[in-house]
């Protein structure tokens, strides 16, 4: 019995986004989904019951690199796995950290073995491999893993995007073989499709990866500066390859606007730390744009953040209450800003997913593309 | 109608300790009781659900010179009050702001019209009277307001303190002057027993101070850096004095070892930052004494921070959960502390209530004397 098994419920004949229901070790999630980010075992300032009760996440992330830091993947595994370390009985992703290693971290070198990095913590030198990142994601018991993969810096030239494309298949395979007689049933492996920003190499990498037969695929290397329309353009070449009956990731995307635009491309998963970090930052995402707390017409703004949410946050305190927050350098400011923003991106994601049972996807991405992204 | 009116229920024969209800305009609260302090309309990482369903606070403090300074108290007024601003509907007390403006600000001079400081914020000079200090509370609307009173240094020569007592007397009666003809049932208002560590001194104000016929008096400048016998005995010598009929409210106490001593002599209020700042520096308070939640040995703990404590940190989280966000620097860290610091802190008074229900309190104060302190 495979650990993950995804179910199409409906899908737009016009522009192929689906509705789905992914069913995990730990729950349920309806697709299409946005999983908040929780990089150190935490959504920062979020409880777990914020995000099980207030926001009804199904299934958040966790961040590899730093939990392998500290408190170490084998201090976790040796209490019970992640989702006992944080009291979380949903679902878990965790990505491989490969990410991590290549962004904060001293690398010190890149080679057909793996991603040999120095801890951004203290310096310490690790070695990621294949292999080792599966092992580490093992004992930190997540129901998704992912593989390791190279994380290119954009632009790349069409050669360099395909000698990293080829170490990530290469990578793969080895993640893959080295999981395959470990498989228990308790967690599934994602294989990633890179190639920088070339079409070929995307679809290749694709149609090579399928061949893994995985219970799920991911789309990596995007939001890595590139302009949107090229973002698409990768998600729609890669997707094409994929198999439908297949969950398919897009990874560390979007802003509210793109949410739906991955939809249309046939994207089933997403994740970014937009919401909470911008949430951190005093930027609130409304359903008529941003909303940039600190400015001075918000002082005795009685409305709430939005007044067409109903989350925690927009049913309980003002604008006014929340600048006065953030001025005064509060952290419930992001506790309550956090709320509101992963409410905000819950909420269009059910939205959508109920514009696509309901036939009438095309019509609302239509709407969503004519909203104004003015500040209310 | 007075806005408060007191109750007292039960009395500990042997010590005085009283058990009582205070009915105030948002709601009765349970005495003896101790009041989170929530200083810029917030208790520093806790949403208002957390106060009034987790840790069912029925009364919490605000800071005067704080909401003065930032968002303003006309502001606050305009939008209906500080309960309204932080939409906390039960009861809030606030301090006069004079302790802030002598602590935290660079203080110019103090004259019999008042307290001339410069704002800790941006060097502006402002002015406290004993007068403008009610207005300030008026437009707060806060339900118990204190007077200005002078802030003495410890230790100060008899002298000194006495011509301090006298001002902080002749303040009180400008402030009782000034709120009398406003007096609208909504708020009441505090005078406040002074005299360093004289009893004479104490025991004069007080007396002087029952001519007001006050719904309530505190006794303030104690916890300056005296020892500990000595702030009990003016405690003992103040409350003496004071009529058996009001409310008793000590200002700034204490550690969890001291509240049960105050209760003892008579005393039905306190306030501290000790729970909410210990909390965010890794000091958590249990059953057993303080736990310091960096210590090593915690890394893998899997008790929750106190076993006998029903809070929702320790119904939720492990005590190696709560030692990683620390060490992470994860602000969840800080509202899990301070919802567990605050639950001890407002368990500790409803056993003692329960105890002079009873007839245990004499029982119970030699018991809580008894226990250790050492950490668990």
């Amino acid at each position: 019995m495979p650990a993950l098994r995804f179910e199409v419920q409906a899908v737009c004949p016009e522009t192929g986004a689906r509705a789905g229901l992914l069913h995990t070790p730990h729950g349920t999630v309806e697709t299409p989904v946005f999983m908040p980010v929780g990089t150190q075992a935490t959504v920062k300032g979020l409880t777990s019951r914020h995000l099980a009760e207030d926001l009804d996440a199904k299934i958040i992330l966790g961040n590899t690199y730093h939990l392998f830091l500290r408190p170490g993947h084998e201090s976790v595994g040796r209490m019970g796995g992640l989702h006992r370390f944080m009291n979380w009985n949903r679902a878990i992703l965790t990505d491989s950290g490969g990410f991590q290693a290549f962004s904060l971290s001293d690398l010190t070198k890149i080679t057909d073995e793996g991603v040999l990095f120095r801890s951004h913590l203290n310096g310490d030198p690790h070695m990621f491999t294949p292999e080792s990142t599966v092992d580490v994601q093992r004992s930190l018991g997540s129901d998704i893993m992912m593989v390791l993969d190279e994380c290119l810096a954009y632009p790349a030239e069409h050669h360099a995007a395909r000698r990293s494309m080829e170490r990530t298949i290469r990578w793969a395979g080895k993640a893959f073989d080295h999981w395959r007689p470990l498989d228990d049933g308790r967690q599934a492996l994602f294989p990633i499709v890179q190639g920088s920003m070339y079409p070929d190499l995307r679809a290749e990498c694709a149609r090579r990866l399928i061949e893994l037969d995985a219970p799920g695929y991911a789309v990596g290397g995007l939001s890595v500066g590139e302009p949107r329309p090229v973002s698409m353009e990768m998600t729609e070449v890669s997707v094409m390859e994929l198999p439908s009956h297949r969950p398919r990731y897009v990874m560390g995307v979007g802003t509210p606007e793109e949410l739906p635009e991955y939809v249309a491309r046939g994207v089933d998963m997403m994740d970014c730390v937009m919401p909470s970090r911008n949430a951190r930052n005093g930027c609130l995402f409304t359903s008529s744009g941003k909303l940039i707390i600190k400015h001075a017409r918000y002082k005795e703004d009685q409305e709430p953040p939005d007044a067409k949410c109903a989350c925690y946050t927009c049913r309980t305190h003002t604008r006014a209450y929340l600048r006065h927050l953030f001025q005064a350098g509060e952290m419930l400011f992001c506790t309550l800003a956090t709320i509101h923003n992963l409410a905000r991106y819950l909420d269009i994601m059910r939205q959508i997913r109920q514009s696509i049972f309901l036939g009438a996807f095309p019509t609302h991405l239509k709407a969503m593309r004519s909203q104004t992204v003015e500040e209310p």
